[in-house]
């Protein structure tokens, strides 16, 4: 086991939740971690536009008509009084309607099978180049009306600060449960942002995901980066039916809007982290957050991802 | 003049910001005055898809090059000290940043003869079928990043309860300054909402502007009556180049979402109320909100309406 480095260190790649702005980073890690060669269910072309975006989009990965169950789940789960109780479950910001619910794959044999489903298992250890396991899950509602935005943000950059994620070595799956358009808060990327790390400025308070799961503040970049690497890379919002996939490299920012249309856009989301990048110690200097938020990987969890992706 | 009615009154045909909730009301007005043969600019198609959409759309109204000059200025106002200390001037909730100014029309020349073009006057006489004068005119800046957006509302329940306009007699023409698109807040109306007046629950405070107009919640329909509203007619997002017309009846419901991309969605906002619908006492019971926000209608301004449009 590496030795954790805590905040402040020099040794740390990719500093942040610093006292003063300070300019991006170059990403040190190749996106592709096999290159453009490696096997598995991406082309060669899909790859590259990868390496090149950041994400890649699937309609009709999974057949709309699959998604039904998911999405009766997904309801229910947010009215059993079980779940409502739990830490796991967010609220939205300023009501009481349900966010979000984590380690879902945890609660759900359904959810659990569909983070195991071979071909996802299979392009995240092609682009990854090693074997995986889920670092975090969750069910991201956004209901009619009252479902708020997510802000700018590199999962990564919090993953690093709050978990201990070494290194750029992750992706993450977002399947559509519900149509995502215009109105209701479609998942905005910018494309080529995931080649450059953004410090973001402030501490992070003790427990800071009790507030940042509802409405980030912390880890936000700062708009003068953000206007940069929008205009060298646009920004594209990804709209879709029922079944979409989006596959996204762990460090290009994302947001989306809040939902003011009666259309609830409620997706799916896995993370696929490397078993070479397991987490170490928070380089934010505070204590892990719960495992329900990131995993703190077991040999047991990993054994099976292993077996079913081989 | 009518006598004033206070509220609460039996004979307010539009009661809002109740203690209970009541259902929907269907409007008593034509929403064409004049009929669909009034002569004027607007093909008897287009006064239809009015009267049935509540609002029309017109691309390219104003050259877009045409437009550069208002944006300058719109940009030297937004950064006038003068003006920055001036109760017109709205800022957004959270930052300093100007989110709207009032009354612009009386500041500036350029904006002056724009509520005068005699399109735009000939088109709000054809639909209103009377003289006109400007109840209210605003720059809507949603500046990049930090634009929060606009909650459903029909702007006549406002002008209605806080400013005593008697009755669905007036027209609204948005003019896109910039790029309005679906990643900087377009501004979304629900077709067909205007043939029906929500009541809102909820007294309205004094000098409630002061809170609405930075970010409202009085005056906001009920989520039943949206969704219904939404089920019947859809929810339209406008987008359009700078120059855009958008001609939208006073109680069509509408909203836009925050501005969450580098690029501001900056608009021009003018009301031509008809002469034969000034402002009586706020049927709210509160003093009436300052002129700049409902013109009390002074003859002279009117003679000048009147003499342009003849």
């Amino acid at each position: 086991m590496t030795v954790a480095r805590r905040f402040p260190t020099e040794h740390d790649p990719y500093p942040t939740r610093l006292d003063e702005p300070r300019a991006m980073i170059q990403r040190r890690e190749p996106v592709l971690h096999g290159g453009v060669r490696a096997p598995g269910p991406l082309s060669r072309a899909e790859l590259e536009q990868f390496e090149r975006d950041g994400f890649l989009v699937f309609e009709n990965f999974f057949p709309a008509g699959e998604m039904r169950p998911f999405l009766d789940e997904m309801r229910e789960l947010s009215r059993d009084p079980k779940m409502l109780g739990r830490r796991r479950t967010i609220r939205e910001p300023g009501c009481e309607e349900v966010r979000s619910i984590f380690a879902i794959h945890e609660i759900s044999g359904r959810f659990h099978r569909l983070t195991r489903e071979p071909r996802l298992l299979h392009m995240a250890r092609q682009i990854l180049d090693s074997d995986v396991y889920i670092h975090q899950s969750r069910i991201n509602y956004k209901p009619g009306f009252r479902g708020r935005g997510f802000n700018w943000h590199s999962d990564f950059e919090t993953w690093h600060s709050e978990d201990g994620m070494p290194r750029m070595r992750a992706v993450s799956a977002s399947i559509l449960a519900t149509d995502n358009f215009e109105l209701n808060g479609p998942l905005m990327l910018i494309p080529g942002s995931h080649r450059y790390f953004v410090p973001c400025v402030g501490r992070t308070p003790r427990d800071n995901y009790r507030q940042s799961l509802r409405d980030q503040t912390l880890g936000v970049p700062d708009e003068g980066s953000l206007a940069e690497l929008a205009r060298d890379g646009g920004v594209r919002a990804v709209k879709g039916a029922p079944g979409t996939l989006i596959l996204f490299e762990c460090n290009t920012l994302h947001a989306s809007n809040a939902n003011m249309s009666p259309y609830p856009r409620s997706n799916l989301f896995f993370v696929y982290n490397s078993v070479e990048n397991r987490l170490l110690d928070p380089y934010c200097g505070s204590a892990p957050r719960p495992d329900f938020l990131g995993a703190r990987a077991n040999a047991r969890a990993l054994r099976g991802l292993r077996r079913e992706a081989a």
